[in-house]
């Protein structure tokens, strides 16, 4: 059994997996943002290397897990959230595929050195970084939401850099910043190929964009069928249902 | 009565406006994606000026008339088109609030001046030249579907000289280009703020684009609620039924 601090707890990740997971209420829980963006992402089922930045508390590795058998690593610089991973990884016997360390990703391409893996993924910080008084009082939170230790245009190159040519770069943001993305992704190497919307029921604005770019790719982007999260009675759609417990 | 040439014919256009234009079949007939358009931009209502660019046979300027007071302009470089345009408005007795213009597209910021405009509209070409054996024969056609006589940054170029600061440029192309054409538009000053997606039935991928920017705009882009055209029995939605009939 693992050991739990404060107000942690076990959640079911994937009820048919048996695939479990640690949260805290007032430290880090995984969004439907990561759910999404792992069931949207390519994965290489059994050759190649897979990294996850921003992991958190390693959602998106634990769930890519069960579409792959490659190795996956998982990124994260806050420590509280890096032994949650850890010890989610240790919960479901997943230590021979998953690993996960503790450090900056602006640092990761020197570490592992350019153009090492074959899948980047990552759900980074959305918002800019406001004046310090209206930031999130909770520090975890504020890290995991605002671009305190890295910028969008830190993030995306970093994922460039770690990328082999023809590889893949898979992003979760806000539509609201999806022309940054863009040019971004273009700016480092990565072509947009592939876009899904996400709303939250019919008849509104897209609140979620899934987004992933070909290291060196040729231009041509295809846009998805759209998702939608919630029915006009707001229980989950069929779709997100299918995602969540399938 | 106005005069018919070659396989012309008058169609309906608005059942409920009894508007009327002059199309061929061998020549030019306007597509879903200039309804769509003329649906989906922002209009002036009362106040300031409208240009409607590779304005065909005059479509868009038609449509807009119905929901705008302002003088619209249409371009078109095609004589044969032109005419048609020029027939079309004299058979709805539109004279007064529209007109047309045969000329290039490219010319037009020398012609009226910079930023005079409150919006412009363009439904321009989507298809790179290619090899001219691969052309459509017919060269009316080809002119209207392929980069002849403009390309995409020349469009978008002129479209930003021709608009007031504030001002919108709305424009219909496919998802495919979605990146450069953001890319373009921001390097012309046209913020993309608003978006609409069409899907052709619900299960498959994106294939019209609808896209408005502002000149000199803040960034922070909207993505409307995605637009379906068919439904699963291949009848035309509900939605596409009101703008098309409403």
């Amino acid at each position: 059994m693992v050991q739990l601090y404060g107000d942690e707890r076990i959640d079911f990740l994937l009820a048919k997996e048996n695939m479990r997971i640690i949260q805290s209420p007032s430290v880090f829980a995984f969004s439907l943002d990561a759910v999404l963006l792992a069931d949207f992402t390519y994965v290489p089922k059994t050759r190649g290397k897979i990294l996850d930045l921003c992991t958190g508390n390693g959602v998106i590795p634990l769930f890519l897990s069960t579409r792959s058998s490659v190795p996956i690593t998982g990124v994260e610089i806050q420590e509280r959230l890096y032994d949650m991973a850890l010890r989610s990884i240790e919960l479901n016997d997943l230590g021979d595929q998953l690993e996960v360390i503790q450090g900056d990703l602006k640092e990761m391409p020197a570490y592992y050195g350019n153009r090492k893996f074959d899948l980047v993924t990552c759900n980074p910080p959305y918002f800019p970084t406001p004046q310090t008084d209206k930031q999130n009082l909770n520090e975890h939170v504020a890290i995991a939401r605002h671009e305190i230790h890295c910028t969008l245009e830190e993030v995306i190159q970093s994922c460039s850099k770690l990328t082999k040519s023809g590889g893949k770069v898979s992003m979760v943001h806000r539509p609201e910043r999806m022309v940054e993305i863009i040019e971004l992704f273009r700016k480092y190497k990565l072509e947009p190929k592939r876009m899904r919307l996400v709303y939250p029921k019919e008849g509104k604005e897209a609140n979620i964009l899934l987004i992933e770019g070909v290291r060196d790719g040729k231009s041509g982007l295809k846009i998805l069928p759209p998702l939608y999260a919630l029915t006009q009675n707001d229980e989950y759609t069929k779709e997100l249902r299918e995602i969540l417990y399938e």
